[in-house]
């Protein structure tokens, strides 16, 4: 099935890149971005086979796209418009872009500082994880893959708050991200020595993930984001408060294993692993326990911000948007040690 | 003045030895350890002065002891009965270890899963972080240095409870430690490869310090400690439920700068830096805003588990206690960048 | 067809574990080690499917060996025992230890200083790098992959000094591992805190490298090696006199070229890049150059030491010695960024 | 004593800003940059006293400055001309930069690649490492510190070809250097990931520290510099050609030893420590051995790179060319563990 991919010169898009080279039922036609429009896939990707490398990266021209489906991984605000382009000529679109996570237009412009680029698509996308979403995606025409913070967090909490473990009150979410989340620009914040042997809290007046946090979860949520000194990863943990004194770490464990049960990237351990044991790959890792003394549940969740947070996420979500096996071509992807 | 170094041969202890080793009042008469005793000082720490080099470490034994001030870094339950001992002989000691932050004793046996070594020394020693117990410190005999996710903690939350900005209800802090935090033995935990390119929560059933945050603030406290690929720093993130709607980002920080206005290693800033800007310093550089939406306050605070977290901020109440500058010795011991 | 992993516990054992689990051909039947012996695949290599996940790793016994093929990877003086048994049963056999890599007894003894374990086993593996032995691999019985650091030097060296540009004359290689190069034992080499943020040289008195090279190569070579602060890859630079002054840029990177045109696993390119882009790769990249003032070439070359630099090389030549393709079961390994 | 920064806002001046604020004798009274003129010192280098840290950062004009002493660390091209002015002005110089390194203008014209800015200072400084120009230093007026590879390089072959051990024929020098090195601007080499997890040679066609490297050492040198994933320190290993069968690795260790019996700075060692040995620090560790099968001296040399590669060593010499002990304000910088 042809695919294409629409922002493919970033850290989001060169992921892509390198899973589709492996996929076996997508087949990607043509890469698009604004930045670096005219180099060759080869060098922004390493080890891709020859075909592959030789094949430019196009500037973004959504009636240029002669595909089934297309990836858009683009900043907020330019996702919009494409997205009701490719509608228009029956693309169906995986958005790694926030332009159509969030319902509500007003919340948008707050959290975004600008009109939104197409707010009749408000609404009109499947938003959501893919463990939450599967039926769903079946017949979606657009799918809003969620922030990458969102994905490792909204894995680990909603499960508890369905199922009512969790009271429906405030949850505090204190999550790092390897370097890579902070894009592929030169700056001063992705400055190596900036970055290195150290870490640091951001975005301490907001961070825009935080919306679809409490629109995923229904809860208000407070989420402080931090970046830490290496490339791929989150780690998040998140503290929820007990509905009532029965809940104990054996209830939460139940009901996260229960819940992700038949998924094959989801897995349920007593002790947190480190971010590097899902690096490359769309797994997640999730633990959990409550602390009694203070009655709270305390959740985490480790995902790789381009794998389960971003790109590979997006695979599995077309792979089930296309009636595949949702595994599909995200196997082994993962490296050790 | 003579002081001693009781476990000269951990993390602490070295940065102990790196700090007195250019104290203009403190002597260093002696540097005792269990471990790698017989060792000289300069195979463990580099870049000493040759007299300090060849220095050996001596087996530990408080009767050997001729000191005004002992500095003792030992294990939990190991410093109780030298202190006992110390204190005979008339030595003045700041204990870097766990075994008198407590009043309590079948809270320290509950968290410590053990019989206190000298229970008759509960609740004689001053404790907390230098900046909130001076007065008590310029008469103390003992003085018991916080944990190093204690201090960076309570530096940020205590004032804001004392104040009545923050609700004496539960506070969660997410802290992350660099490595060194870890202990210099080599295990599973500390192989490079085990720790580097990720990020892990542990102790997610209860840290040791807790009980600490929980008796220096008097509020509930969760508290999930995480480990990074870096050597030196903690960073911690602390929320906290407001008082009432009219606390805002502006309160919260006159608050801190009013509590740290004359504190030379204390500084309020409106945006957290990297932990790497107080590396190897006693510096602390605290942040803070309100979140409104959801009425929490959200402070963060930044320390090197070594310096402020242990070593440097044990040097800094020494001072107090024997009643010189607090910033002896102390300053320019960072390294940028 | 039928493998087993002889020494699936290390680092070298784990990449066996991964690589062979998605490898379309190489069924591993049987998973041996002395160390970790009774313990699940899945809890030292994550991310497996949960068949192979649940397999334990058994104790080392050839005679319990039931399949066509072995691949062994297993400390100097360990294999050489094993690898008779294996043969006395009809194994082939990949050796990734140091036994069968020297012809020569008593250089075998010197380097290793100890006796050899088999003797009668030295000279009749085929030994070198596979795209050097490829006609030799199809038949071969026992092949000894080489050390890591000898792959990547005698890559870029062999055919320079085959092809004459190169003078016999002494080369010198300076090249640096990440620490999965040290093993995956906790010691204070491998201490997070004694690697990170640094590099060394080390074993500046001989590494066991070197009389590879020299073997290899036919020449004589200096070699000093040194431990680099991240997980993998090794990028070795090697300086050898030219053969005359007509040697240039261009003639270097035409004889490696033109040695490589059809290989799949060796680029070569005018600039060295950086180890990061072979990472969990089979790849290696060279770049060469000649500095005509002083009359030598420059050669640089990166693998990854667990990838080019043991685990695949290894499944690549048992792919030769099966004659299936060689790059069966080692596309997109890799991962980037 | 009056001193002045000319290019505060890099690393190289970070760093003297860091150092020369716990001086005891010289007294900054003047920061000049190009970049980042306006913003104020504590805005760069955090843990300054708040006097130092309110001290804005000026726009470079060599006429500005009263000082009798002046620090110049400029990209190559710009000293020469402020050298000039602040001869005319009777200021001494102590030039962190490259216009003065060489003594012959068509050399600085090859390497550099331009015309020299002032032609006629050629050969008017004093070139070359404090331990080895201390005499030259008491009366000069211009100290051209060499590079940081030079230096690490010089101090470590400079004695054995001195003593007549290595034969002046082709010495081989790879170095690799941490970040600090790159620079401070943010650019695609400097961004996290693409250093991070990896090593790469750079510069294969000839680094601009080569010819400091021959003319200090009066020998052909081969140098091929690396960039490693750490910020600050400098591994050098130097391959020499013994000058004859008597040559061992006691008497080249005699050598270094005599050499530097006095020096407080450069200790000589059986086994090459890690560079984060002497992080933060002025210091150099040397280690040599012969490796007499190949007939070669091999000898290491660890710094750090802003330390005894640049600002530290320049306010070293500093200390030489005003009269007072070298080791003032620089004891005591380091940072270890």
């Amino acid at each position: 099935m042809d695919v294409v991919v629409v922002g493919a010169s970033g850290f989001v898009g060169q992921e892509l890149v390198r899973v589709l080279a492996r996929h076996p039922v997508f087949e990607p036609v043509a890469f698009q971005a604004h930045q670096r429009a005219g180099r060759r896939l080869g060098e922004l990707v390493p080890g891709l086979s020859v075909d592959l490398a030789e094949r430019p990266i196009e500037p973004i021209d959504p009636r240029a796209v002669a595909a089934e489906l297309a990836f858009c991984a683009l900043p907020h605000g330019h996702s919009g418009g494409i997205i009701r382009e490719l509608r228009a000529r029956g693309v169906r679109v995986v958005d790694l872009g926030a332009d159509l996570r969030l319902a509500d237009e007003a919340t948008w412009r707050r959290w975004y500082g600008d009109d939104h680029p197409a707010p009749e698509l408000l609404g009109s996308a499947v938003v959501g994880v893919a463990e939450h979403v599967r039926t769903e995606l079946a017949s979606a025409q657009v799918w809003a893959v969620p922030g990458c913070y969102v994905t490792a967090t909204v894995l680990a909490a909603k499960p508890l708050i369905d199922a009512g473990l969790a009271r429906r009150d405030l949850v505090v979410v204190d999550a790092i991200s390897g370097v890579t989340g902070a894009g592929s620009a030169a700056t001063e914040t992705t400055h190596f020595v900036n970055v290195a042997e150290g870490v640091r809290a951001y975005a301490l007046g907001g961070h825009r993930h935080t919306p679809e946090m409490r629109s995923l979860l229904g809860v208000p949520v407070r989420f402080t984001p931090h970046l830490g000194p290496y490339s791929r990863g989150i780690a998040a943990t998140i503290t929820l408060p007990v509905a009532d004194a029965t809940v104990d770490a054996d209830s939460v464990r139940d009901v996260l294993a229960r819940a992700y049960g038949t998924s094959p990237f989801v897995e349920v351990r007593e002790t947190p692993p480190s971010t590097r044991e899902v690096r490359g790959s769309n797994r997640a890792v999730l633990a959990a326990t409550v602390d009694d003394e203070v009655g709270v549940i305390v959740a985490t969740s480790v995902i790789d911000n381009l794998g389960k947070g971003a790109a590979q996420h997006a695979v599995q979500g077309a792979n089930l948007m296309v009636g595949v096996d949702e595994v599909l071509g995200l196997e082994g992807l993962g490296v050790w040690p």
